[in-house]
């Protein structure tokens, strides 16, 4: 299925695009390179949006779900590059433990993990799935609608081990973000390889660190280009220890909301773009109960109080002092038919192995597509997957368009490789 | 395009593919492991025969041309192994010189040539292509029937490196297998990487050799499967020094002829096939005037005698003197609409990366098939490539068919590594 992408192929963009073509071999040798140096996440998803005049990761998983909305023309080569993965760290694997998310899954999550299963049996391991959920007591298995079936299992911890009854692997691959925290069970696993490491969690992560390196590596690119690097990053700022109870909280958040604003209305001067800019405010690390908000002038910070006061009335505990980013917001001017539509890059290993269109046909071009409601797409291929056809003018070959794509997919990737050496834990005690 | 297959999945070699199915994960982690001691060729073709009751290869080219019948859908396969593998061997490579065949260039080999360079291109190289034939005084410019145009340009020998008029390549590629020697402006090139080495050419490699290598670990792979090695290898046999013009020469192919014919004959028994057994006489280096003679009986040894005669009859140099192979031949089973097929594998590093069926209307099942006139098929792919679908019964699916054609193909591969190891001569000269 290829999707009817109205507005993709137009715009500025079309720049940025050529540049990125013409310089093909010296970005995938600074990428060599650069991967010479720094380990690439085990696996990673990039949301990307396409504004028509900058191109920039919104968001970086590590921990990506939605393995099944790739297609299977796309299978073998995510096969291919977990083979890579796994000579690398662990050649000698037999074993693989994936560790899903907690809860019930969802069919859709369901068909992830078949997905995933899939994949590192085809590059050789034997794959079972052990839930560290402390609800699971029992081998549970779920039938899925294509008629598979999938079981979870409980994992067992010994002293220094994890595993599964009768199953004791080598390499435990997490597909659960530890967004709650890291639990005591995945806690001082020195004999098995834990990927990603722990500290890929949302209890150390924060989205500034990632976006600082992302800044750093888009400014080398920009300059091997010959481009302005805001044409690939967001601007943003943040604010620590944001007590929303209180007034001096949302206070700090509102002048940051205008630093950011007034620094993109420069750069929308500059180029003269004449959209309407925004800044998005999201929780620094992990989520918060206020959301994704979208903040355009004055009028939305009033109703982000207004929000902020709905969410604090009749609480018995008050609202949590969180640190909080603010990002330029970056709309997208991609359509699936007549709906809203972002790409999502898919990387295993250093490789993009593919990708597909999040789609919201209820959510406006600056708003988070990513929500109840959001359909997928696979990404458009007529002959050549994500091949770049060279010679062709910019913003009339889809395959040229989805390989640029991949180019910033693969910057936020590097991004998050130097973000996870910032705060790997056992570097800082060697400090 | 998905060709009919009268024959191919039907016949014993099921339960051969069920026993590759079953192993799937031991089969990568043998691989796996295989590759941490051994570098594989850096590209490569195996010419697999499907007999229905054995699967073995006939030939491995470690200088593949025929790229361009690989599908568009598996070209970025061949991308990202093209990346993986250069990453290792020279991972600050910026240009890439391609040394072609000599001679001028038939359409198809120039399709081949733009192909190896797309591929290259797009795993981040700058590409050129440098002919050593001296006939070759100025460069040349050839259009494709795409349209594209290609260009050959003479290389140029500095003391120590190769190159071409403005570039300094520090990788080179042959594809031009040195049949008719090393030349010397090949030679103490110590600064620049020569892929693959000089002694996998013609001049030094051995068909036996590389064969006893084949057996070698066709053996280790039967012990892990479970099943009888020579399932998956041709049984063989060489004459050395066999002078045609010397009644002695014939005889001894005689003479090796029937030993082979009798140890096939043995196994056809064990087996209770009813097929009638033949071998392969062919060079054990390059080619000879020769050709590739089928053998099945008495009368074919007469042929062959008689054929020896014609060529000696009126010529002023003697048939020169050549180490001959005797090789179990492998029917082929495979059909492509009414015209007799063999699978080709590609591999680039370790990874399988497409093939394609060698159709030959004109030939028998027992013949060699790369000869003019021969056809080329992409191998049939519904959905997944070359991805396997366990749980489904042997002989149904086409996936699992090419799962097992592409651990043959990798076996061949592995083979050809060992070979090359056992003929470096920088070893050689260690010892």
């Amino acid at each position: 299925m290829v999707p009817h992408l109205v507005t993709a192929l137009t715009g500025p963009i079309n720049e940025l695009e050529q540049r990125v073509l013409d310089s093909m071999p010296a970005i995938e040798r600074w990428f060599r390179l650069e991967w010479m140096e720094h380990t690439p996440p085990f696996y990673s998803s990039v949301d990307v949006r396409n504004a028509g005049f900058k191109l920039a990761p919104v968001d970086t998983n590590l921990f990506p779900s939605g393995w099944n909305n790739l297609t299977p023309q796309m299978l073998p080569l995510a096969v291919q590059a977990a083979m890579a993965a796994i000579e690398k760290i662990c050649p000698e694997a037999r074993n693989l433990l994936v560790i899903p998310e907690n809860g019930t899954p969802s069919s859709f999550y369901l068909a992830n993990l078949a997905q995933l299963q899939r994949i590192f049996n085809m590059a050789g391991l034997n794959v079972r799935l052990g839930s560290i959920d402390p609800a699971l007591k029992k081998n549970t298995t779920y039938e899925l609608q294509s008629g598979e079936t999938l079981t979870l299992e409980p994992v067992i911890r010994g002293k220094r081990r994890l595993g599964l009854k009768d199953f004791d692997p080598c390499t435990i691959l997490l597909n659960n973000d530890l967004s709650a925290g890291v639990p005591g069970i995945l806690e001082e696993i020195y004999e098995q390889y834990l990927l990603p490491p722990l500290h890929a969690g949302w209890s150390t992560r924060r989205k500034s660190t990632h976006f600082r390196c992302y800044e750093e590596v888009a400014k080398r690119l920009g300059k091997l280009l010959g481009v302005d690097p805001w044409l690939t990053y967001p601007l943003f700022d943040r604010c620590e220890n944001v007590n929303l109870n209180e007034s001096t909280g949302l206070a700090c958040l509102q002048n940051q909301v205008e630093v950011v604003l007034s620094r993109v209305k420069r750069k929308y001067k500059e180029y003269g773009i004449k959209e309407k800019p925004f800044v998005v405010v999201k929780a620094d690390h992990g989520t918060h109960e206020l959301g994704i908000v979208t903040v355009r002038d004055a009028k939305d910070m009033q109703a982000l109080q207004e929000r902020i006061q709905t969410l604090s009335k009749g609480r018995k505990t008050p609202l949590s002092t969180h640190d909080f980013m603010v990002q330029e917001g970056v709309q997208t001017q991609e359509r699936v038919n007549d709906a809203v539509a972002e790409p999502v890059i898919y990387m295993m290993d250093r490789y993009v192995v593919g990708g597909f269109y999040r789609v919201h046909a209820g959510r406006a071009m600056d708003e988070n597509l990513n929500a109840p409601g959001a359909g997928y797409v696979p990404l458009a291929f007529e002959h050549s997957t994500q091949l770049p056809q060279p010679g062709i003018k910019p913003g009339v070959s889809a395959p040229n368009r989805f390989y640029m794509y991949g180019v910033i997919g693969r910057l936020a990737m590097l991004a998050a490789s130097y973000e996870l050496e910032a705060t790997d834990p056992e570097d800082q005690e060697i400090e």
